[in-house]
Parts: C-alpha cells; structure tokens; sequence
C-alpha cells in the first residue's frame, strides 16, 4: 500500500489502444514490463495522460485489471471523476484488483481554499480508508492550490499520502512543504510531474522521486539514481541529454501523441492512435521528433548510457 | 423519437435521493407522474440540474430505465461525459431503453470555432444514427458557441435536431437563427433554458418552447399555452407572478436545493436531498423561499390560477 | 469620507457620450442632477457600468472633475486598474477633485486566498489613508472571494470601509459577514449592486444599502425606503412591479446598452452610444424594453408611484 | 517603419526600476545599448514582460521616449489596454516619438472567432494607419486564436503587419499560416516568443526571426544566424547549451525576476527590482539560476562561443 514515505520514480502510464481505438491488452502487457525493466518503483494508470476520461467504466476496470495482474511494482490508479460516485465505484474496483492506492485531482471550476479543502475531505470521506495521491496540477484543472492548503489536507485527511506535484511554477511550493513537514506538519511524499521538466530542482528543493510518463522513462531512473549517488553535475548533464525532448513533449494537448510515437518506435506499445479527440502528429511533427531522438542517442553515448 | 420539429415543454427532471444518498425510484416514479400532469410534453433527464456527474455509470442507467418504462411522454437523456466512450455506453443503454434522444453538452475548455464544430462532429459519429440535442449553456460550461457555429453543426449533422438554448444573454443568438433558417438554412428545433428566466421573450422570438426544469413546472405550460391563445399581455401577467421565484431560483449553485425544496412541498419527491458536493439550505433561505412561495400563491390566485 | 456606517443608495452612473464617441459633459451634468433628485445618497462613477476601462488617463479625470464639481453627494470613483501605479494616479486626482472614497475590484487572474489578500494589503499600501470599497463582483472579474478572505481584508485594511457585494448567489455571503461582525469582526458597510436583482432579501440578511445603476433609479430609493418602514409586502410589490426590467437589464453584456436607452428614454442622458467594443441594441430589444416599460408603468400606477 | 517583411531578432525589453520602484532611466540607455550590441534587430518596449500594466499612462510614454531617443533600431510598442482610448493614446504618444509600430494582444474574455475578428477591426480602426503586431499569447491571455483567425485579420486589416507567435503547442499554426500565404492569403511577418522555448522548430516551420527577451539575449542572434548559415546542427548545439536556463526561465510568473536577475549579473541593468504585485527570488532560487548560469557558460565555451 502506498504510504507517506514512498519514494522513487512512479511511471505514468499510457493507454495503448488499437488503430480501430480498441483497448490494445498486448501492448499493456508489453508495456508494463517495459517500464519496469527501466527503472519504475510503481506505475500510475489511467491518468490524464492515460486518456482516463475517454474509456467507459467497464474499459477502465478491465484496464486496471489487466495491469495489476502483470506488475510487479506497486501499482496507482487515477479515479478522478465529476462525482463520488463515479469515483468510488472504479477505486473499490481498483483497491480489489490489488491496486496500492488511488490519485484525485480537483475537478475544473473549485476557486477558494475553502471550496478545496472541502473537496478533499469530501475525497477522503468517499474513499474510506484507501490511501490517495492529491494531484496539483493547474495548468490541466484550472485550479491553484495553495501550501496551506495542502497542508490542511494532509492534516485533516491522515489517507492522504502522497502529493503529484505539477505546479508551475512549483519549486517553492515544495520548498514552503519541506519547511513545514520539517517543524512540524505532516509529511507526506513528494513525487514530481510536468514531464520531468524541472526535476534536478525538485529533487534539489525536497521531492521523493518523479511521478510523470516521458517517453524515454528510463530517464527519470537515471537522473534519480545519480542525483542519489551525489554527482549532481553528471545528474545534470544527465538530465541535459534528455532536455530537448522533454521540452518538446510538454507541448500541452500533443504531448502525450508524442509520448506515444515514441513508445512506439522503441517497440514498448504496438500502435501511436489516440482516442478521439487527440491530435495525430504530422510529418512535419514525426521528422522533428526523429531529429530530437538522433541528437538525445548521440548525446546519450558521449555520456557512456 | 426526437425530431427538427419537436416543441412544447420539455420539463427538467430532478434526480430524487433518499437521505442517505440512495437512488429515490418510489419518488422518481411520483415525480414523472406529477410533471406529465402538470403539462409536460417531455421529460428531460440527467442533464446538469438531475445531478447527473454525481452518478456511477450504473445508476445513471437505472434511472434511465426507472424513468422510461413509466414515462408516457418522450424522454431525452443528458449523456454528456469527458469522452466518447462513457457518452457512447450511456446513450445506447438509454436508445434500448425507449428514449427518444440524448443531449449533449459541450466539455470545458473547448475554445474557438473549430474546435466546437469539431468536438460535434465527433460527438454526431459516435452517437450515429441517434438523434442528439445540442446544449448550449455557457454560464456552466465556459464554452461560447457562435450562432455560426450552431449553424454549421445542424448543417453537418443530420442527427442534431435540437438546441437547448440557455446561452445569456441569448435573445440575438435565437432571431440570428431563425432569420437563418428562414432563409435556407436547416432549421432545428429551439427550446430554451435558464430556468425559463427570459421564456416570453424567447418565444417571441421564435423558440418552439421551453427545456427547463422551474419547481412550480406548470409555469411552462401555463406561459406557452397562454402565449399561444395569442393573448401576450396574460402570458406575461402569469410569467411575472412566478418571476419572484424563478429569479430566486435562478442563484448558480443553489437553485437546484431550492427547486428540490419547491418539489417536496408540493409532495412531488419525498426528500430534497443533494449528492455531495452540494450545498444545505440555511434556514434563512428557506424563509425567503417560503415567502416567496406564499406571494406566488396570492398572485396567480388573482389571475384565477 | 466614505466609511464604515455609510448606508443608502449609491447610484451607479453611466458614462454618457455624444454619438461620435466623445465624453458628454452636458448630460453628466443633467444626469447627476436627476440622480440625487431621484433618491441617490452618493454616486459612484468610473465601474465596470460606467465603461471606465474604456476612457483614457486624462479622460477618466476629466469625467471625476465634472461629476464631483456639480455633485451635492458623496461621490465614489472606480480606480480598478491592471497595476498600481495607474490606480494610485487616478486616486489622487479623485481625491483632490473632491471624492469621498475608491473602489477597487480584484483583477482577472487571483485565485487563492492567499493572492487575494495580498492584493489587498498591496491596495491598501498604494492608496495610503484614501478610503476604498472592495468589490466582489466574480461574475466580472473571475475572482471567487471566500467571507473569511473578506473578514481578513477587512481586518487588517482599516481603510477597507465598505463591500460592494454582487457575488451570486451571494445571500449567505451576507450573513455570514454580519454572524462575523456580530461576533466581534469589524463591521464595514455592505451595499450591494447586481442590478438590484436581489435587493429585499439583501436588505433581509443585513446589508446597508444598494449600490447599482438600474435605468430606474428611483426605484432603489422606494424599495429601501419603504422597507425602513418596515412595510415589506409593500417594498415587495414595489421590487416586482420593477422585476421584469430588471431581470431584462441582467443581461451581461447588454445591460447598460438597456440601462443608457432607459436614461435617454426618461431625458436624464442625450444619447444612449455606448463606445466600442459594445452592443448596439436591436429593434427586436427596443420593442422588448419599451413593452416592459409600459407594463411597469402601469404596475407602479396601481402601487400608487 | 515596422511592414510584413520585418524579420531577425527583436528583443523583448525589460523596464528597469530603481529598487523604490521608480523607473531607472539609467539603467534604460545601457539596456538599450547592450541589446543593441548583442544583436537585436529591433526593440519591443511595455509588453507584458516589460510590467506595462504597472506603469501610468504618464511613466509609460516616459519609457517610450527614452528608448526611442536612444535607439538606433526599429522599436515596437505594447499598447495592450482594456479600451481603445487608452490603446490611441499610448499609440498616438509612441509613433510621435519614433516607434516602428505598436503590439496587441487581445483582451481576457473574448472566446468566440467573431469577438477576436471584431475586436482587431476596432483595433486596426481606432489605429488608423499605425502598423500593428497581433499578439498570440493564450498562456497569458486566455484567448484561442485559430489560424483562420489570423489569416481572416490580416487579409481585412492592411496594417496588421506581424504576428508575434507565442501560442503553445504552437509550431502546426505556423505552418498552417505559412501553407496558407503559400497559396495565396497575405503573408505577414512571424516573430516567435515564448522565451525561445521552440526556436529552431519554429524557424523551420517557417517563421521570420524571434521576438523574445531571454535573458542572455545574443542567444537568439547566435541561433538565428548560425540557423542561417545552414548548419542546423550547430543551430541546434547553440540552443541546446541555453535551453536548461531557457526552460528555467520559462516559469510563468517568476521568468521576468530570473530574466532581470540574469540582466543584473551581465551589468545590463542596475536592479532586479519588480514592480507589486511581483515575485522576490529567493536564495534557494537564485543559487539554482547561478548554478544554470555557470554550466551555460562553459558548453558555450566547449562552443568557441
């Protein structure tokens, strides 16, 4: 089960579908195998990046299923939903299929701190006693949440363990959690998204680990296991090698057919299609992301990985 | 089935919950029966005021199905959803069931012209030969469609054969249209919204009736059918003596307590429990309510109603 | 100087202009006039309704020097601007022209708690001892204002004097506010703007007054007034025999066009121009507006107004 | 004269401040003089990374004068405002003092194709013959504007010379706006901001140079340049050695404080001061920007740059 000290690297996980837009259970299988063979400490599932919100109910159930019987690590599912109901609903399914924990993020429209907190301690009330992931991510919600905020959370919701922590920008908000989880409030995990966009300084500032999907995952296990090691320059350089790629995959709404395109051509999932509506990447766009992927190879191999 | 040429009122249908949260069916079964009574020509059922995001899949359709096999007038389903998939699901079980339509509103965060058009398109394949009602509410969903864009969508597909007007202000959008489809454009049915807040204007110009969901619902019928004698002045007399409550009604986030509230006192569903998040009825409000009610008593007394 | 036991009706002015766009210093002579003739205990010009963000630097004082050298009432002026540089210009021009206060609305964009109030504090700063009413107007600006964040305004601002309160649904806002000053938080002046929509039950749950420009201005006065008798079937009858106006006037983005044809068609302004961007009125509104201003008039003949 | 064959690298100016927040006139001319030395084509002055909004309408023609007096390249000028009186008069104020043209972006709140459409005709009437930059920023703006949008724009508007391009995903609208003056819809320049984020993509889709103010700014001239030569690898080389500070100082909110601190450390102006509301960098971030600083400086060296 998920608690507050997990650390490491939590790999977002795609959906894989067939060109027709069925549900692709070879490459879930493929890939999940994949991203453990690359480094994930745990896998998140039916994330935003994970098309959640584009299968039915019983896709989404047959999904976790089918990941959880294959992983080997601990395994989180995104149960967002616009109501309780819905929620609980796929997080008892998850939690039965052998699922450590589940991931919650605020649905679009919540202004006030107190329309937050509510929120949450409503989560947490749905939940019961299964351990949840508070996901902080604006720029997709529309909604910011304040450290005392999170804080509140965490001290009023003790299942609450861990934060996905995708502000931006967002290197002082966990600097402000690191502060107080050090005099006093309850520390819960830190583990870092946008795409690996920032996370030498997250790492620097107080995360535990990297909860985010980039195309090449075992980046987030190379920067990590260096930066542990105490080389940061070669965690830089590191985490250079790899920068213009994660760059150009943060492009938002295209990211994720990038992400897919380049699943695909290191053979982890068999087909790039995305549900309707997602964008298919044009010439222009593949010819671009082939160039990004020479250089990060060259680059990669001066560095002896 | 629902068609370009359907009018009359459409009456929004709560969704009744025990006090514990439950689905209510004995009150769904006394709250279909008391809206057709009170001059329905059809029912409209899980859009935003039934609640509908606070549903698990499976309850949505079994009260689909609760509602249909009582239900002796047309019934339309609200199906809207994050994706294709669960919009799919919803409406096939809801076609098998005897519905007569569904009706989709737009997801946050859709933009400009084409993305609309787009997001329908779409919307108009997956759903195939079933006939769909466009809803366009911008207050709740942050999308601005163009007359235009209305235009361009009935024009595309076939299948859109209703709009549930409740753009604000929305008078223009109505005559911009009409003056339309009188000059060749498909004309599809117009039934509007808003709590009835604007109904004789939008009649006058050129809606087909009202798609609302008012907690006194023989105002619909008694405006429209006043309004089509020809004799305005009475149509507005009536409308002005429910004005009071429908502009009390008409507080965002509140008014479906207060509709609820309305409902039980006049013994149409038992209980005026909301699904959380949901706010409680202070008992100032309920005052006021209360008031309200008794003056809307005296009023259309006067007016021999 | 405006402060916190202000009470009555502010009336908030248009901006008249001639019909080639330049400001109308005649009419805001005449309309000054027939506002304190019609009841006004203080005006408040340069809001969102008097199309400040429209005027230029030197415009905008030009419009505070005509309205406080003929008015013989407080006069309150809109300094909301994207910085505080502009905000604290037009500030000291009002206040030398004769002003008895500001009024700052937050801008587009604030989200947390704790962003609001530090806009605030920052307001407070830059407006050193020049008395200023917060406006919480989040159908405008975006900006969801908790009581709590009020309360803490309020609080620490001592020149915070007055809520412009036009949440909505914003009842229980009120009573909150004055449960909070009942119980030992500063007290400050609540006049509440909207249009007027909701003014009885404002008045119920404690605020001090109206601040709005409905076209009829006088109708603020009759309703407070007779309210203070402490008649309030009669201040209803008096609010509903203006209700279908004011319903119609709601309309965002085409209320003051409404409110401006109203002034002109009762003298009180020359021209209705509204400057670009803004709607221009169509015959199918004028019709509409002058059908309902005939049924007003004789409602109010039948109260005896 | 700024015209649709405008091309290179206009730097986006910072408005230095004296740290009591008065403007630092001093610090202009040495900013002015080292922009100019590092490569800049051009000047922009008072966009939104130039605190524009904080300035009086009296500090910004100030700005305005200085620059333009001491700048021996074409400068544009942010006349961004809520309404076109304000927008004429800076305009009016800056092509007397010498600017090339002025900059637009649209207002929060606009949504639909029409709105943006009639809102740049009003802009392009209210400027009369002054050349104009339609600003594509939807990052800050919240306005989506499609590239049949622009292209409508430009073909009505003569006088809407340039985009500057900073939507995000960004590089298809390129391309589609290149395709399209391929076929024969007007071309107009394309300068690209965003920081530099995608600067070789977006001259390889077509674009005519940078408008941005990335803290080291002979980036943008080295890889314009080197991009010109035709070595794309070295292009590529060159940006890459930027692209961890560029990312860094894409933080939205706090990139303006890291660009200002950067500017500081290189003596090109005197403070980092911001103006309120504004972030402070703190220690732990300014170690992180030194840190970027210094691995910068030695893969340029590794360069020959």
């Amino acid at each position: 089960m998920l608690d507050e000290s997990t650390q490491g690297v939590f790999t977002i996980a795609a959906t894989p579908f067939l060109p027709d837009g069925a549900l692709d259970f070879d490459s879930i299988d493929r890939m999940v195998d994949a991203y453990i063979e690359k480094g994930a400490n745990g896998l998140t599932i039916l994330g935003m990046m994970g098309e959640a919100g584009k299968l039915s109910a019983a896709e989404s159930v047959s999904v976790v299923q089918r990941v959880t019987s294959r992983c080997t690590v601990p395994v989180v599912v995104g149960v967002s939903a616009p109501g309780f109901a819905a929620m609980t609903a796929l997080s008892n399914e998850a939690m039965d299929a052998g699922a450590a924990g589940v991931m919650v993020a605020p649905p679009m429209g919540l202004q006030t701190d107190a329309q937050i907190v509510s929120y949450f301690h409503n989560t947490a009330d749905a939940l019961g006693d299964i351990p949840f992931v508070l996901q902080d991510f604006p720029l997709a919600t529309g909604v910011q949440i304040s450290p005392s905020v999170i804080l509140k959370i965490a001290e009023d919701c003790p299942t609450c363990v861990m934060l996905k922590h995708e502000d931006w920008p967002g290197l002082e908000k966990i600097t402000t959690l690191r502060n107080a989880s050090d005099t006093g409030s309850r520390r819960i995990s830190i583990l870092c998204g946008n795409g690996g966009m920032y996370l030498v300084e997250e790492l620097l500032r107080g995360a535990d680990g990297a909860m985010t999907g980039f195309g090449y995952p075992e980046m987030m296990r190379q920067v990590l296991g260096t930066y542990k090691t105490g080389d940061l320059d070669r965690a830089r350089d590191i985490f250079d090698a790899y920068l213009p790629m994660i760059r150009y995959e943060a492009q938002p709404g295209l990211g994720l057919a990038i992400r897919k395109h380049s699943l695909v051509r290191q053979g982890i999932i068999q087909h790039s299609t995305l549900r309707k509506p997602g964008p298919a990447l044009t010439p222009a766009t593949i010819a671009e992301i082939d160039a990004l992927a020479a250089r990060q190879n060259r680059r990669l191999s001066d560095l002896g990985l």
